[in-house]
């Protein structure tokens, strides 16, 4: 089973999941909680409020509760890994404690991002004071490296003193830096540090390397066949399973992908809703959508 | 006057106000208050939570807090601009609605500023929906351009099309690009816009200009002298005073200029806590304090 669970923690495919608003561009909390039980009954793990989530164009209080509708639409919160950071220390430990209180396997932690060029030694201490606030044993914490769209890069000297100073609550990272050589690094470098690629074009060779899976925005439409290749990467289909994931992203990659990925759910469930993006984000043009629908149909994905 | 109303519109000075944290980095309502104080006392105006105040380090509650704590403590609510541009514009529209009660001149916004490389059209949407969510025709929103920091530049086109759409409420930019030509261009292009600059290096071609004033970091330390040269402007020693204004600024420009003025305002009010900065920032090392009191001191500015 791909994203289930050993020694309690969250392997294999995660969707960060999409976030369906209603006409006023609340979030529908019913949607969700549905569309979040579709994916899991697929095999994928949650983790919502992540960039593909547009998680960070939600308020805090909006956060919690989706989490709390989660809880209550009996989701089982120990696969549920919420985007939680945010640029105020404050905020992400009141939403970082609520998660855990939940029981949510862990929660994926973006460094404070206002603030660019910051020092090392600041990010050790955002990170040092969100864990004392929260002050829970059961937090676990995934960092979340993503310098392209955060400009916060969390450097290796950073995480090893993380790891040296909170073992057993910094656990892993999601990497959507791209760079597989950093990824790499990591896994030798922090034995047991679950190592989550941002992109399944590397999962193969993630899988090969002993990293934990992946967490990627395709994953909300394709991750079944993400979460085949986690059952099956040592068998001599993986290669051709690889090939066919990294196509699929090659088809979508040139969109804004966050609209795409929308377009695409509006598309395969019939309900309009799906299309509807927060600001500043913009829902995809029909053009766009066009070019995208033939893109995917000549890779094969016809939709 | 500096800072004073005319046409009910802040203008002249204004400081983004250094937040006063205590030893669990937890704001400090009273030392916050008292400070207003200080500077409004010295003819400089207040724009809480900017990006010198620490503002996005601060939770929405807590600057919720802090506003109200002005308020209470009977601070002309006229002359407080403050910063309330999240990543949410759900949670923008709950700041800006609860400023706009109490009586706020105006916010300064900046736009969501999670998502890199969006449109005009989506940051349109997002301040259109901002608006519309306050719903009070009270509100006042000065735009924050601040491409450095924020990543997310504001056109011209952009804030035409604000203007059109909501004149009366989108009424001013404090710029903070540096680029002076993009300040020429606003005040040119946009009759009756109030342009701030963010850097009282150009405070005197600002005024020449008909440029609504000044909100820089250094109004913290240094606003007294602001407040000068834009009383007095139009006299023959105003290059004098701008000479000196830059001066100052040029001391300090070399140090992270958070801690660097935090640590100028515990010399000078012997108030360690002053010190105190929230992460990911950290405090001066007394190592660039020792330099940077004495480049203050070469250039005339004994601390």
């Amino acid at each position: 089973m791909a994203a289930t669970i050993r020694d309690n923690r969250i392997r294999g495919v995660l969707a960060p999941v999409l976030t369906p608003f209603d006409r006023d561009l609340l979030p529908d909390a019913k949607g969700f909680v549905a569309f979040s039980r579709v994916l899991l009954s697929l095999g994928i793990g949650l983790a919502p409020f992540g960039t593909t989530s547009e998680g960070n164009s939600l308020s805090v209080d909006e956060r919690i509760m989706l989490l709390d509708a989660l809880a209550a639409g009996g989701i089982d919160m120990s696969r549920v890994m919420p985007g939680t950071g945010t640029c105020a220390i404050t905020e992400t430990a009141r939403l970082s404690a609520h998660a855990t209180r939940l029981g949510c396997g862990g929660v994926l932690m973006l460094p404070p991002f206002y603030y660019k060029g910051v020092t090392d030694e600041g990010l050790f201490r955002a990170f040092s004071d969100v864990i004392q606030r929260v002050g829970d044993d059961a937090l676990k914490i995934y960092l979340y490296h993503f310098p392209r769209q955060s400009q916060v890069p969390l450097s290796l000297p950073l995480i090893e003193r993380l790891l040296k100073a909170y073992p057993g609550t910094v656990v892993g990272i999601k990497d959507s830096s791209g760079d597989f050589a950093n990824m790499a690094a990591m896994r030798k470098a922090f034995p047991g540090f679950d190592v989550f690629t941002g992109s399944e074009a590397h999962l193969l060779k993630m899988m090969r390397m002993g990293g934990a899976g992946v967490i990627s925005a395709n994953a909300n439409v394709n991750g079944a066949a993400m979460v085949e290749l986690v059952k099956r990467w040592r068998e001599p289909d993986a290669e051709g399973l690889q090939e066919a994931l990294t196509a699929f992203r090659v088809a979508t990659q040139d969109f804004p992908l966050i609209a795409a990925l929308k377009a695409l759910m509006a598309r395969a469930t019939g309900d309009q809703h799906w299309r509807i993006t927060r600001p500043p984000l913009v829902d995809l043009t029909i053009e766009a959508e066009d070019a995208m629908v033939k893109k995917l149909e000549r890779a094969g994905f016809p939709v």
